[in-house]
C-alpha cells in the first residue's frame, strides 16, 4: 500500500468517526492507499465535510466521476447528513444509502445508516458496517459478535441479520476513571494480568460492590502502595467484570467472536476465558474495508 | 455575622479541601466573620500554604498569639504537612494534630489528622472532624452516619468511636458522566421525582444493568427525546441505586443520619424513604465548625 499519485483507484471509502477520519483510495475490495486526519465528526461544521474530504483523497481523484462510501457518526444528526437509522431486526446494511450535498462535480458520496434497536433504546454508527464485513466473509455466521471499544457492542446476528445489540460504555468510563477522576493518581502505568482476573470475577459475581471497590483502588494505593500496573490493572476489571454481568445472556454458552482493536479484545478473550467461554478474534480494519465494500458492491448494482 | 476589621477573635477555623479554602475568625464555639477562597490544597505548593492562610485572616490576626485549627486535605501527603492517619476504631478526633511550619511569629497552626480503615481500605481527611462535630451535640449517638458529597462517606458510629467506614465515588461519577462523558449532551438541565426513584429501584435491585443503562440514557434520548429533567435525574438515579445496593449493610434496619449539603442529602434521603428506611439529617457547616471546635478545646485542655 502506497501513499503516492500513481495510482488509479475505483472509489474511496471512509470510516469518519467523532474523533478521527480514516480514508482508503479503493479497486474492488481491495485499498491501494490510505490517508487519516483528525477531522471527526465532532470538530467540523456541516459545511466543512466536504473540504475534509478533499484533503484527503483529493490528490487520488483524477477527473472523475467517483463513488466515496463512508460509515460512522458522519451520518449522525450533527453529522454531514442524517442517514435515519435501520430497525432491527435487520441486515446490517438494511437501509438506503444517504447522499449529502457534494459541489465538486466529480464526486458522489454515500453515507451508511447507523442501527436502532426501540427497546431496549440502543442505537450504533459504523458497527453496522464492521458487521456487513464480517457477515461478508462469514454469510452463515449464528452467533455473538462483541466489538470492544469505547462504548463496547454485543450483537446477537442471526441469518444474516441484527436480532438485538447492547452498548457498555466501559471503556469510556475507563478513560474517565483513568485520565480524570482522584483515580489518576493511582492508575498511571503497567499491567498486572492476575489483578485484572480477580477484579473481573469480583464484579461479575457481586456486580454492587464496585461502587465501593473504585474508590478503594485510591485508598489502597495511599495505605497499601500495590505493585505497579496492579490498580490500573484492577480498575480495568472492575468495569470489564460489571459489564460482564450485564451481558450474561449475550455470551454465556454461546459462539462468541471479539471483532476490535486487538489489545482491547484480548482483554475480553481473558475475561472470558475464565467464565469458560472460547472466544475466536477477527480484525477490526479488515471488518471495516470488507463493509463498506459490500456497500459499494450494492450501489454498483442498483446503478 | 460580619466580615469587618472590629472584631476581637480568640481562634481561627479551616475547612481545607482540594478545591476551596473556607476560614472563620471564632470566639468560643461562635463564628464572628467568615472568609472564602480558591486556594484549596491542590492549587498549592507546599511554601505557599501560609500565604493563602494569612490572606483571608491576617486582617483579623493583630498582635497574637494567636491559634488555628485546620481539617481536610490540607493534611495530606500533598498538602502543607502530612498529619498521619488515626486508625478505626478510634474517636474521630483520635491522634494528635500536626503544625506545620508557620514563619509568621504571631501564628500557631494545627491540622486534624484523618482517619484509615486498613481493611477494606479506606480514607477519609475532613470528615473526621463533622463526625466530631456531630457527636459534640450528640455524645451517645449510635448508628450510621452518612456523608453525601463527591465522595459519599458511610460511617458506623459506636461509643463516641467511628467503628468503620466506607467510601463512594457517586457524586465524581456523577460529575464526570454528566459534564465529560457522551451523555453530557442528554442530561444537562432539569430533574424529574419520578425518574429518580425508577432509576434507584432498578440499580438497587439488579445493580449489574448499570452497564447497560447508562449508555441507554443517550439512545433514548436520541430516540425517544424524554421531557427534561428525565434523563439527568435518571443517571443519578442509577449511581445512587448502585451506591445503596453496594452500602445495604450500612443502612439496613439502622437509623441513619445525613450529614451533608442539603440538596445532595435529599437525594439520599428520597431513596432511603423509598426503601422505608426514615432519616434525619444535620447541617455540615454547623458540623464543621463544632468539630474544629472540639479540636480547639483540646488544645486549650493541654496547654
Amino acid at each position: 500500500m502506497k501513499n503516492g499519485a500513481a495510482i488509479s483507484p475505483e472509489w474511496f471509502a471512509f470510516d469518519w468517526g467523532t474523533s478521527n477520519l480514516r480514508a482508503w483510495a479503493m479497486r474492488g475490495a481491495r485499498p491501494l492507499a490510505e490517508g487519516t486526519s483528525a477531522r471527526g465528526m465532532g470538530t467540523l461544521q456541516r459545511a466543512e465535510f466536504e473540504d475534509a474530504l478533499l484533503e484527503l483523497v483529493g490528490g487520488w481523484l483524477g477527473a472523475g466521476p467517483m463513488t466515496a462510501v463512508a460509515c460512522g457518526m458522519v451520518g449522525s444528526r450533527q453529522g454531514w447528513s442524517e442517514a435515519a437509522y435501520a430497525t432491527v431486526p435487520c441486515a446490517p446494511l438494511g437501509a438506503n444509502l444517504t447522499r449529502p450535498p457534494v459541489a465538486d462535480p466529480r464526486l458522489t458520496v454515500h453515507i451508511i445508516p447507523g442501527v436502532k434497536q426501540p427497546a431496549p433504546a440502543d442505537v450504533m454508527r459504523g458497527e453496522e458496517t464492521q458487521i456487513a464485513g464480517f457477515l461478508a466473509q462469514e454469510p452463515d455466521f449464528d452467533g455473538i459478535l462483541c466489538l470492544p471499544g469505547t462504548h463496547t457492542k454485543w450483537a446477537h446476528i442471526s441469518a444474516g441479520e441484527i436480532v438485538s445489540f447492547r452498548t457498555f460504555m466501559t471503556g469510556e468510563m475507563f478513560a474517565l476513571l483513568s485520565k480524570s477522576s482522584v483515580l489518576r493518581h493511582s492508575v498511571t502505568t503497567g499491567w498486572d494480568d492476575a489483578a485484572f482476573a480477580d477484579a473481573v470475577a469480583e464484579t461479575l459475581s457481586k456486580p454492587e460492590t464496585i461502587a465501593a471497590r473504585l474508590f478503594q483502588i485510591r485508598a489502597d494505593d495511599l495505605l497499601n502502595a500495590p505493585a505497579d500496573g496492579v490498580l490500573r490493572a484492577r480498575l480495568s476489571g472492575y468495569l470489564v467484570g460489571l459489564e460482564l454481568a450485564a451481558a450474561r445472556a449475550y455470551w454465556l454458552g454461546q459462539r462468541v467472536v471479539l471483532l476490535g482493536a486487538k489489545r482491547l479484545s484480548g482483554f475480553y478473550q481473558t475475561a472470558l476465558a475464565a467464565q469458560g467461554v472460547a472466544t475466536e478474534s477477527v480484525d477490526a480494519e479488515t471488518c471495516t474495508l470488507a463493509g463498506l465494500h459490500a456497500a459499494f458492491a450494492t450501489l454498483k448494482e442498483t446503478v
